[in-house]
């Protein structure tokens, strides 16, 4: 079959001839029919471990069940989020790590849910009650800032968005976010939760902005530079302020019911998936070129034939 | 009256003849017998604010009572924490900053309290229930890592506390400690919580043994270094790990209650300041030197005659 592999020339992709994966016992076997592409993968492309094949996030179609007798029978449409490998025609994945569709929800729309939908979820878990209380979202402007604005803002936050410009961030207000804003700098605290996902020197900056004994998830680093943090310097800022490491990987459960969650919402109207980039998957190579040049809106999502 | 200010030579302290201070309505003032010097003012030291006195520890006689009422009166012995300026003959404090003395508590030992006692009872307030809990304490040797070790022990946590050499943590095991390495690198994870006071390179190391979801309180940064934190090393490291940041100062109320609760463990035997350094106050800045030098077990206590 055809598969995306790592490209060492370019860092991005190329196709390659693959075996057709063999599923487990608790697997079935997924005809692909859209993927999308996370910033963690466009890093790990930069310098890809060895046997690695990208790709978590992916939706199609059952084409062979599972021989143990769980998730969904052939025919039924599926979201899945496997460790890897899905940027292929077929994907093994194993059943407790996909959901099935409802006949609305389209694949390229499903396929932008896992990495993105799960991270915004548990961030929101990690929160705690947001009702009410002002938060601050950095990096706003890729697939976790919109789920999470919008769920936020449904959840009662009061939430300052912050993008790169008013382009990127046209959509947050839409989903619900209370205001939009192009810098840090810019935004007026005290916030109670501030959601960081840029490191580098914005990190320190939106800390300053919390409210005493507020608390700041930190769950990316898309400026790639790590964060200096001085204790003097903190000592002008607000009292207790507490830095909470977040990963998307810390859970006791496996990723079936959240992602089922994320299917319901969407079915429902209530998460609308932003496809900022939609191509064919041939174009992957040029869609990881924009994601990393900060030229797409929400989510990149490919297409098979 | 004698009082001691910064001197600019060598950024120690040198006499001076200053006023008597004016005590405001509620304030007692103060015939000092004792006082002791904390990190934080040797740091402050070498760049002295214009106007600063430094002293903010000290024990002696009430010599005036306040002019509202409040507080002790003539001729009882207090311990108390004004915000500066008590390293001289006479200070003037607050009646809400002070406690009382019982006959059997000495001034030296009593000026070891405030700050350093302050801290240890508020960073395990901030801690929580520490019962059967694992802690890692570094920067343990110092007058805070002192009463820490003997508080948690006391309260039912497994304490490991990281001092220099093992000369520095003596006393440690013999306050509860339940083991002294001498490195971070030494101590055997993960822990439920760390209490950390040197930043630099040791706070990310020590944030590494946590346990998953644990919690790092970061008191000070003795080390005078920043620290760097990388996100994607952090992935490796243990799930939701956190780090808060923590002052002293964070009370909603005045010290006083805090000074009681401290000068009564301390007359009952359950608390035991470490007087490493007992001189007379004409050797201040010999003291200063030692603290620096990290020559100095506990507190740093300066007699008046």
């Amino acid at each position: 079959m055809k598969a995306l592999v790592p490209a060492e020339a370019d860092g991005t992709v190329e196709f390659a001839e693959v075996p057709e994966p063999e599923p487990g016992p608790a697997e079935v076997l997924v005809k692909v029919d859209a993927f999308s592409v996370n910033r963690g993968e466009t890093f790990l492309l930069e310098d890809p471990p060895p046997g690695w094949r990208p790709g978590k996030d992916i939706a199609g179609l059952v084409v062979q069940a599972a021989a143990d007798g769980s998730g969904p029978a052939v025919g039924q449409r599926v979201v899945a989020h496997p460790p890897g490998a899905g940027w292929a025609e077929y994907a093994a994945v194993r059943t407790d790590a996909l959901a099935v569709l409802p006949e609305r929800l389209d694949a390229p729309t499903a396929a932008a849910l896992p990495l993105a939908g799960l991270t915004a979820l548990r961030l929101l878990r990690a929160a705690g009650p947001v009702a009410g209380r002002r938060l601050l979202l950095t990096g706003a402007s890729g697939g976790v800032g919109h789920y999470l604005a919008e769920l936020a803002a449904a959840a009662g936050a009061q939430l300052t968005a912050v993008t790169a410009n008013a382009e990127r961030g046209l959509r947050l207000r839409e989903l619900g976010a209370a205001e939009v804003v192009h810098s840090v700098a810019a935004a007026n605290g005290p916030y109670d939760l501030v959601l960081e996902s840029t490191g580098g020197t914005e990190l320190p900056r939106a800390l300053a902005l919390l409210a005493p004994r507020g608390r700041l998830l930190w769950f990316g680093q898309a400026s790639r530079e790590p964060v200096r943090l001085d204790f003097f310097a903190l000592l002008n800022g607000p009292v207790s302020a507490t830095v909470q490491h977040f990963s998307y990987a810390d859970v006791d459960h496996p990723d079936g019911p959240d992602l089922r969650t994320l299917v319901r919402l969407t079915a429902e109207g209530r998460l609308h998936p932003e496809l900022g980039l939609l191509d064919d998957w041939r174009n992957t190579a040029g869609a990881i070129a924009a994601l990393r040049g900060r030229r797409v809106r929400g989510n990149t999502v490919l297409t098979l034939d």
